[in-house]
């Protein structure tokens, strides 16, 4: 990628969108299709990396069942998006994530957590998620 | 609509911020006038839907109407915007909203609700709203 | 500037990314480089603004000088972007913005103030931040 053209910049932010309402409904084989094949995910500071889509998958569907009789709605919000250029065919994206997570039959959500997202997005006819660091606030 | 360009994708984020805009600041002409005048819009699931400019004002001023001693500044957030050509002139967007809300005399803002935003946009020389279907979490 | 094209909509988007990244971690060289020499910030309104680089490098130094027993992760959420052509080489930004504050040890933020940003934006290679009035909710 040599520069940041509006044409990039639009992509990316369409791809963000599409990759969390894959994830916030539930669509995890669409989510995981956001990531290369071999796509490195720091999700927590005290856990290894998820590895590779079928690891991710197998990282999403755990964190569903873990959770699955708390009747949450989340939605990640994602912000504030910088691009830096980098020499191959990617580009470094550090962007601002919020989630917004509504209890069944509440109407005021509780957000949290807040963080920062340091990631490599490869480009080509699609754009896909090579890795992914997340640092919470 | 054929494909989602970067300049389709900055138009319709223009649309939406000049269209919330509007509402928060009480210019309900302008308001309503990013609406298709036979649009119509789901906005509660306990209501029959508004149609046409007309009813989408009288809507909006019975709510002002409504609220009218509550001193609070309302500001939505539109965000995360997926969008899907669709046959004709116009493209679905699905996008997340969240309202903040302050009250007058405080700094804390109240967040909700949170909600999905399911539209339809025409889009010819401007982009107009044909129908908003909201889904509250 | 006479229009608002999809290259000026996503060039502001990824200005107001890089400014608030660097405000946010402190990085006020940067911070103050998205100004122009002679910008004008209007950032209180029981203050005179602060005016040139050098008195908004001063300002954002006094605050982090008062608050820095706080240990809080400040960030900065730009949205809702309208953008108005001016009949010079600039353009007029009226936006919303929220701050997320996480105090350290909390994962909880706090969201506050919410506010509207009108700007002017000079907008030649670079865009730069001429003048900026804050307005609390």
């Amino acid at each position: 990628v040599r520069q940041v053209t509006a044409e990039l910049y639009a992509r990316v932010q369409h791809f963000y969108a599409r990759q969390t309402h894959a994830l916030d409904s539930g669509n995890f084989k669409e989510y995981v299709d956001t990531f290369t094949e071999d796509a490195i995910f720091q999700h927590s500071p005290d856990a290894p990396p998820a590895r590779t889509r079928a690891g991710i998958l197998a990282a999403a569907e755990a964190h569903r069942e873990a959770h699955k009789g708390d009747r949450v709605t989340r939605r990640h919000y994602f912000n504030q998006i910088v691009l830096t250029p980098l020499p191959d065919n990617s580009v470094r994206a550090t962007l601002y994530a919020l989630v917004v997570r509504t209890r069944s039959g509440e109407t005021v959500p509780e957000i949290w957590p807040s963080c920062l997202l340091e990631d490599i997005l490869t480009v080509d006819d699609d754009i896909l998620l090579r890795s992914r660091h997340i640092s919470y606030d």
